[in-house]
């Protein structure tokens, strides 16, 4: 199972080359990652979680590759699946498809390692109990 | 040898976590490339491979391990060299450091792989020699 | 009548301050520009009229009074209006309004004044009627 | 007199219309604020104004007329005085100039208002003498 979120490629997202610049697609990943939340948990749980609870989930590796260019007019559908729900850190998998008929594209194909951390002192702490009942329906079956 | 760009990092480069948006790392990286060019070249010359030679070199794949976080007042240290300067594609390294006495502290060690192409056409050429000219010296020695 | 594109503050929207940066407010006054090519012309439409037809909006004036903050976890409805649909100019008006119960909140009170520019030579040429059809109901009776 | 910062417009900075996405002069107007705190105080004083003694000033009004184009190529010379210096308020005077010779050319003149305020409880606060210290000689005279 998956979440998607889609978004239009906007006006600003592409680079003098014409195409998303590349970095714009760390920043699609995250926008799927916070519309999950707003999806299920309502437009306050993830900066509650943040502000109230002083749990966050700071980048330790990202990877991408990209397949396909995406350019304005385009509509971006971002996937989210996780690869690996962990004790202290999450494994998140993205993937970007352009939005087409008969088929949509895959562009971008990406994994971005988070840790669960006190923001209070940047310290990993364990996956909160809440957050294991948002992600476990999107962990990816074993390859 | 390498190539280093010092920028403070921006009063917009942060996230509600209060730290660098790790996006922004990418963006980083893209500036070094940016200012190598200028620095070796002039102002234009990178500007004129893209509109005038038409030759673009798009992410194919990007990849960073986040090992400490930036901050607002931080000023960082973008290093540049060259894993691997190929036929049709090459290599970077960026590695990022927070400035600072008596040590600056690394916080991002990243690479981004570049297709070398015709950017009407989107289809891979040879690394024109005035790219090798620029970048050759920035060439790792094998580990 | 007015055009109303809802949309989450983002992670990365805000700054140092904690609050929205405030050149983002003008960013989200083009996303409702995009979004209504979109509701009323369907996904290419805009796209076509730049690149197909070199017909473009460049900014030549803006301006926005800031009345409260936009943190991130609000939601921001920006309202567009046409104040002035003229032969070969349009100012447009936005007013961002955080989201809320048992009112909205007035953020941001903007106008931008774009002229209509033939895209390929950058001057001025008149407003096109398809411009006209799609903007018209969204004129501002006389104050 | 007045404060000057140049940067080289960025491959990311323009819009799909190829020139720079006009909410990014308002982002060049607050690169030239923040570097007119680094050259005048060092790299940590404004972060330590924002956090150690909780002062900020937050845009209420800001305004631009655009005159020309900037593109990928182009370096921005961001010119920054001051036309107000009040008692709980100051208004910025930005000018971007493409860089050039013989002349260089104006592509934006703009104006900020912003408030000065305590960031703990957003309210306003008389003008730090600090921040009179650093802005007074950048007060244009009266025209």
């Amino acid at each position: 199972m998956s979440f998607t979120f889609a978004t239009p490629v906007r006006f600003s997202d592409i680079d003098h080359a014409g195409i998303v610049y590349f970095p714009r697609f760390f920043h699609m990943f995250h926008l799927a990652f916070e519309e999950l939340w707003r999806a299920r948990m309502g437009p306050r749980a993830y900066v509650e979680l943040l502000d109230r609870d002083r749990i966050g989930f700071p980048a330790v590796h990202a990877r991408c590759d990209f397949k396909a260019p995406l350019r304005f007019g385009d509509t971006a559908e971002i996937e989210l699946s996780v690869i690996r729900l962990g004790g202290t850190s999450i494994t998140f998998h993205y993937r970007v498809y352009r939005a087409g008929e008969p088929e949509r594209t895959l562009c971008a194909d990406g994994q971005v390692v988070c840790a669960v951390v006190d923001l209070a002192r940047f310290v990993a702490v364990p996956t909160p109990d809440r957050v294991i009942a948002i992600l476990e329906d999107l962990v990816e079956p074993p390859a």
